[in-house]
């Protein structure tokens, strides 16, 4: 463990920025993106790169992510990626992940190793069109977080209090989001 | 264009699925899932392999999808995936991808060729604690889509309001969702 960097976070550029966003507010306003090229049937292809924030936009990657999609077989589909609700699940154990090891670093608690299991239920009557009741999405997501520290039984139930509190994807998914579909066409 | 896999959709195994579940809605049945383990500060790799659906536990990938995920230097992180703000946009438009493609291919419609644009608008504040009022999340999620389709604005209306409203994922995001975090102290 590096001391100014625990859990691999520098707590000194952590410091910075949250002074540096009390002093500008607008430094804090971020547009995060993604770009997905259908191919065919459920296979789809996401090219992530740029974002804006911290009033400027990014340039530190020099190329994209890409992120396969599909589904399985038993839901049409070839197998050459994950789907979208499993990304979505990816996505909130990252962001928990992320939220873990900057809290604790910032509370000097030392995570030592860290993994997160994530399911998610859903009932395809929603997809499928065949239900107006039954939702489309997850009726329950569970996660057990795996946790190997010194810290107090009491200081780790208050972080993961705290990280569900400020933890982007996890607002996300638990409280409405507005979004937004505009249809172009293209010749 | 295949005139059997329209879109690239078998449109008869859609058709059985559809009359498999109506016979038996325990089909219907999902659980998806996802493994993270983090590595240091912002990185994580999600493992994404089995599922449950159609009463049995899948066996159609031999080995996992890897997802990495980081955050970009100005936010602590080293770039090494996209984040995960990003994972959930790039969910968000491959769940709309396949819905598109599978209702269009059920109503006839060709797609021939499509593409989404997704931004996600967040003020973080809320994920760096310095503020109580300001939400963790996007508090705007808008996507361009992008579609080339002999059909008629009318029927790519009617196919997107459809397809908004069977979306696991625009649920997912649009309205609550359930999570519950359990933490498990590993020795």
């Amino acid at each position: 463990m590096n001391s100014s960097h625990p859990n691999g976070v520098n707590v000194d550029q952590l410091h910075a920025t949250i002074h540096a966003v009390k002093d500008d507010p607008a430094l804090a306003q971020f547009e995060f993106r993604a770009h997905t090229e259908w191919r065919s049937g459920a296979h789809v292809q996401t090219y992530v790169q740029g974002f804006r924030g911290v009033k400027q936009e990014d340039q530190s990657r020099t190329q994209p992510f890409v992120l396969e999609g599909d589904e399985p077989p038993v839901l049409l589909g070839s197998n050459q990626g994950p789907n979208a609700v499993e990304l979505v699940l990816a996505g909130l154990t990252a962001c928990l992940s992320v939220g873990i090891a900057y809290n604790a670093a910032a509370r000097g608690i030392t995570i030592e190793a860290m993994t997160l299991d994530v399911t998610g239920d859903i009932d395809l009557h929603g997809f499928l069109g065949l239900s107006d009741t039954v939702r489309a999405g997850c009726h329950d997501i569970a996660i057990a977080c795996h946790i190997k520290s010194p810290a107090s039984d009491k200081d780790i139930a208050d972080l993961l209090d705290h990280v569900q509190a400020t933890s982007p994807v996890t607002d996300i998914v638990r409280n409405p989001t507005p979004v937004h579909l505009k249809f172009v066409r293209d010749a």
